[in-house]
């Protein structure tokens, strides 16, 4: 069956572009697209060719396209498939659409284009699951840690161990041919060593996969400090610094950032508290109370200090290691201050931000999570713990000398749930769900 | 200068698409997007050729992308260009676009794709700006008006006017070599009738513009009827059923309809009143005062009546010709009600709403303003407003005599008009306003 979809934002924009793929791509495409003088293009014969061309219905013209007819196995789906980019109007590309599909072809399920690249062997399942991540990616961060997946590491990782597994398995059915006798202590030995490896192996991607789950949402800090001390001020000067860095490219974001930016392409939430003061008033005490678990939950905590002032109680622990002290109003620094190694900065100015920036950059990319990262879909994690399981029993039924028929089935347990993962083995059930809750047009 | 844009609507996505334009074109993607193994990408041998390929910085993936070099001058710009498409995830598409600029293109201004198609002579100034309408266009039948433009019919009637007025001018010049007395009273009216004939296109196209720029805001449609008669479950099940009709193949759309819908490819609004009655409650005679302005003002009316009811007040003057009588709670009509032509509902089942979209629709579309729109910016109004008084004054000069002098200035007038319209005169200033409402990418 032959599909289509609108493949680009449904925004208006310079260009949009409609998705076909399936057996009937290039008789449905040469009913619509002509050439400027309405002749027909030789689209067969130039594969991969981009076509200026128009867009009729009948003899009314939609809208002058570029048309990109790929020769199947050669395209993204495996599949016979066109790409034909209009001028970027909603309401035009839904009417081409509609054009499409009332010549007998139909609208793309969600996820249906990459689902028929995966089913055609075109990308392995972790690459399939992950074009989704890709998409949706909402931070640099989240972007490389899908990266990972869809640049083939968890595929690489698997196979290896696939790879391990059939050769153990190799070795177990040959001892179950002739006898366990002959196995020496070493073999033993080195073969426990072996499996300990993988399992070491499979821990490091799980902490890997739950860091970057963990920072997804994005790293919080907490702005603290006595009140009146500039607080907002310095979240104001960090947001609008952050903001200038990213839209001076971009030109074209919409989102408006409230209180999260990003950090060395990590999201960041920053959290303004209320000023934290002894009181008697019942809702600034709620308020204090909640800047208190603020300053205790979050990753890192920005201690702001009033400078103009000669002395302040300090509201910090001092043994701390995640806090970042500044003193702001420094240009207007009370004689008697001891600025001691705090940054100092003007929110008022500026004079100093670019200091705070940094120290915030150093302590985001220190932390462990930071670096590495790689999205582990629950899919993953499940069969992940579950061949961490499976590999742990295998080396109880060694200790405990069981026959190695029963180990071999072990064996065969873990191959399968590495088959679930790279989609080996694959359940139609379960590629239903991985491909549903893509975007339409992918 | 090389210029380089986001081209697509930036939100999350299938495909997203990077623009680049410029002599700088080919090194630039060279030097950045390389085969699957890395090796070079023969682009310049292979214009317009879709290369699957690899995003890189350094030597760090991007992302997996579609590649495509266009030669110039066979390129929308007329320039060398190329286009990227990316997984459609803004963030990757911004960090893609910033390793662009930061070695050495630039960003594209709004609409400078465009307006190096217009320096470069691939469009004319009229299709030109008509790229932004089509680009904007909210509705089917603003599509269509802006796609007139577009397509080419202003620059073929003004390229007609224009010959036309050379034709004049040399007839005219030849007159002032020559004597007047040889002009003989037949071809002075035979002139006379065709510069008439030049009037009265100017007049039906500028007449075509204005219906459209009336239409383009929407046709309004009260919806007005006692209280209580059912016009908002009218309205509701109007829009529910046009809602429908809209999302059945867009599946994507993300806009909210509130009270606007189209009605074949026309934006209409559909207003509910509140119920007419007479009253001494001030607030409600404030509602009753809005709900008759409405009905005064309304493209069409629609009038629903309580079937339920055996008689009611008639509040539509019955000699309007622009009123939809529908009665409402058909299922429970009263014996003594006399439907006559009115058209039979019921909003509780739906039965009979059918018939009220098609009254509908044959109404809107029998207005003479839906036919054949064409969308005239308000530039071209002017000049053609300037032309048409013009063209009168040449005539009188002739009621005149006037020496032919004189006619050939004006003559000329008319052509530098036309020339504005057309972009063969162009005047920096006005051409860097048209572009700057572009978007960029365009």
């Amino acid at each position: 069956m032959t599909i289509a979809a609108i493949a680009t934002y449904p925004g208006h924009a310079a260009l949009g572009t409609i998705r076909v793929s399936g057996p009937g791509t290039l008789d449905i495409i040469s009913r619509f697209v002509v050439a400027p003088d309405l002749k027909p293009i030789p689209f067969s014969n130039q594969p991969r060719h981009s076509f200026f061309a128009k867009f009729m219905d009948a003899n009314v013209l939609v809208d002058e396209v570029v048309a990109v007819y790929f020769k199947g196995p050669h395209s993204y789906t495996g599949e016979d498939s066109a790409e034909i980019t209009f001028h970027g109007n909603p309401i035009l590309l839904k009417s081409a659409l509609r054009l499409l599909v009332e010549s007998g072809i139909r609208l793309a399920e969600p996820g249906e284009f990459t689902s028929r690249a995966f089913r055609n062997g075109r990308l392995d399942l972790t690459r399939a699951e992950s074009v989704k991540r890709l998409i949706e990616a909402k931070s640099e961060y989240e972007l490389s840690a899908a990266r990972a997946i869809y640049g083939g590491e968890l595929s690489r990782r698997m196979s290896i161990l696939r790879s391990a597994m059939i050769g153990l398995k190799a070795e177990t059915e040959a001892e179950v041919d002739f006898s366990t006798e002959d196995l020496t202590f070493q073999s033993r030995e080195e073969r426990r060593a072996r499996v300990m490896g993988l399992i070491a192996e499979l821990d490091s991607l799980l902490a890997r996969g739950s860091a970057t789950g963990r920072i997804r949402e994005g790293i919080s800090i907490a702005i603290v400090g006595v009140p009146n001390a500039g607080k907002s001020s310095l979240l104001n000067r960090l947001l609008g610094y952050d903001r200038a860095i990213v839209t001076e490219v971009a030109g074209t974001t919409r989102d408006t950032l409230s209180e999260e930016l990003q950090i060395a392409g990590i999201p960041v939430r920053l959290v303004d508290t209320a000023g934290i003061r002894e009181t008697n008033d019942i809702v600034e005490r709620e308020g204090v109370r909640r800047s208190q678990r603020e300053l205790e939950e979050s990753t890192l905590v920005i201690h702001v200090i009033d400078g103009s002032r000669e002395s302040y109680a300090s509201i910090v622990e001092s043994d701390r290691d995640n806090v970042i002290h500044v003193i702001n109003k420094a240009d207007r620094l009370h004689p008697g201050a001891n600025p001691g190694s705090a940054i100092q900065v003007s929110c008022l100015t500026g004079a100093g931000m670019d200091h705070v920036e940094e120290a915030i950059r150093d302590r985001v990319l220190e932390r462990p999570e930071s670096r590495d990262p790689i999205l582990l879909e629950e899919r993953h994690r499940f069969h992940l713990l579950a061949m961490k399981a499976t590999l742990t029993k295998i080396m109880e039924l060694w200790q405990q000398n069981a026959p190695d028929e029963i180990t071999a089935l072990e064996i065969d347990d873990v191959i399968d749930h590495i088959g679930s993962i790279t989609g080996r083995i694959s359940n139609e059930e379960i590629l239903g769900r991985i491909f549903s809750t893509f975007c339409v047009g992918k």
